[in-house]
């Protein structure tokens, strides 16, 4: 069975994976990122990893032609990593100096669009073609999939779903405008309105959960409170479904995808998120009419998102390039 | 030349007309709706209007094969009208009736698309493959257009960018959602927030512009009264311009078009509207980085967008269907 390989980049880790045509994982290695360091020793540990994988599926460099890389930027069309803020990384080229220590052509892919092309072909979207799908993490992370391709706007350049605004005026993103999605969608924004709703209840367990130490509370602890009839924490999460729904909504109606797929690990709140979630999205999206509804899915693939979809981002079969609905399809000879 | 027969059914009027490969309009007629009064009668008038703009630019019933209807609805997939509120209409099966009068195949199109489907092709889109249209009217008319072709979402059932939310838990919307962003950033947005600003300012010379009657405030009327030095009139305007800032910087952030092209009365205002409308997108669409900017662009063929945009469904050019990406195609059996 053909076997591709995929590597993902994180500000902690560096992920890789052999993935099959049938996107099982024939082999897994894993690296520290050790950022800060030289983005040329990162490179090279990038590098050593993806052989080790191969070695370990027993596979020979001979076996793939492409190395796939999730990143965490926005990627432009030119391949380049244009601002990669956990790596510090700023309009960086990495794919010749993978190339100096590997000759093999490079395809660039930000870690959004990895994840959701990942979900679209072996996930939780595998019946869809277009789909919103959005990681719940520090920010948002937000892909668009039109036509089972990675949807990348104007001149393939990217979108960002994460910040569209839903609160005008509202709380300052770190993108400098107001009132974005993420400010309170994320998990950092479900954390803030936690501590919010602490300072309003002194008598909430959450204070001895994070033993009295704010800076401890995670995107869990308000659905672990409120699973316990805590006050506090049942207020923080309906607060954080609410918005959490604005801006689904926003992006339903805008988009009417097939399915929206959330992803990050506030979602392991399951029904207790999905559940209020969806009540709370349906009554935002009715102009939209009772048919065709957009459906609200957890994502499968978890950490190996990026990994599977940065390997099938050199499949032949994915790298067909339709009028602005394309991969970030990067010429061979741009990294050659 | 081949010549396409559009017919623009509105509230008001029904304009027809016979639009040649070139997009110039070789015959124009209009009727009035006379809503209310039974759907067929209407009909009846939109076919002998459609004849009669025929005759009119020369040509015979054999010249043309097909008749696109723009008509003030979302359209579902198998052709019918879901809900014409300004016609009273739901679920209406047009076609059927406009054959027992006219027997040729018939594709219904939602007003807003048709509107951004003749820009696209002849007006101010026409150097662009993918376009957000809004038209700031009553409501907000919104249409995504991708490689050329109408946008619509899950089952090809419409999408409505009019009704993000931008200001979670804000005004109650039509919809029966809060904050949408033809709440505020319609021209009965625009007047809702004109009447407000007079209350605050008893001297605004607004007041004597409408007789005092604030029933005969206008979109224009804060734009005209700002343009003379008046307090109110220019923090309606500022206020006006910063929430439609915050709805196309939503759909830039997320959908990234070439350009959003903006139709509707209001525009009239030109760059004492768009200029500090691009200047307020700016700084909320940073996340985007300085390449690759959408731009905002006036609407150029205001009341013959949704003739041209129906004639323009005729083509056999734009009937071939893209996967998901397609115009609301419409078997002609189905219309048969």
């Amino acid at each position: 069975m053909k076997s591709y390989l995929g590597i993902d980049l994180g500000g902690t880790d560096i992920k890789v994976g052999v993935v099959r045509e049938d996107y099982t994982i024939a082999a897994k290695h894993s690296a520290p990122t050790m950022h800060p360091r030289p983005a040329e020793e990162i490179v090279g540990d990038m590098v050593a990893a993806g052989k080790k994988a191969l070695r370990t599926a027993g596979l020979s460099e001979a076996d793939i032609n492409c190395v796939g890389v999730s990143v965490p930027s926005m990627v432009g069309a030119d391949n380049r990593i244009i601002f990669a803020n956990n790596l510090d990384w700023v309009d960086y080229d990495l794919a010749p100096v993978f190339r100096s220590f590997w000759d093999i052509p490079v395809r660039i892919v930000n870690d959004a669009d990895a994840a959701a092309l990942a979900e679209v072909y072996a996930g939780a979207a595998r019946e869809f073609d277009n789909v919103v799908m959005l990681t719940l993490g520090t920010g948002i992370g937000g892909s668009i999939i039109i036509d089972r391709k990675i949807y990348a706007g104007k001149d393939n350049c990217g979108t960002e779903p994460g910040h569209i605004i839903i609160a005008k005026d509202g709380e300052p993103c770190t993108c400098g405008a107001r009132g974005c999605f993420e400010t309170y969608a994320s998990v950092n924004g479900l954390i803030r309105g936690t501590v919010r709703a602490m300072a309003q209840y002194p008598g909430s367990i959450m204070h001895d959960m994070c033993g009295g130490d704010v800076s401890r509370i995670e995107g869990r602890t308000p659905f672990d409170a409120a699973s316990k009839g805590d006050e506090a924490g049942q207020l923080a999460v309906d607060n954080y479904i609410g918005y959490l729904a604005a801006g689904i909504a926003s992006l339903i109606v805008a988009i009417r995808p097939q399915a929206v797929i959330l992803g990050g690990g506030v979602c392991n709140a399951g029904e207790s998120l999905f559940g209020p979630l969806r009540k709370a999205v349906k009554p935002l999206t009715s102009v939209l009419g009772t048919a065709s509804i957009s459906l609200i899915l957890k994502a499968e693939l978890g950490n190996d998102a990026g990994v599977i979809g940065a390997a099938l981002l050199t499949r032949s079969a994915d790298r067909q390039v339709a009028p602005l609905v394309i991969l970030r399809e990067v010429a061979e000879s741009m990294s050659q």
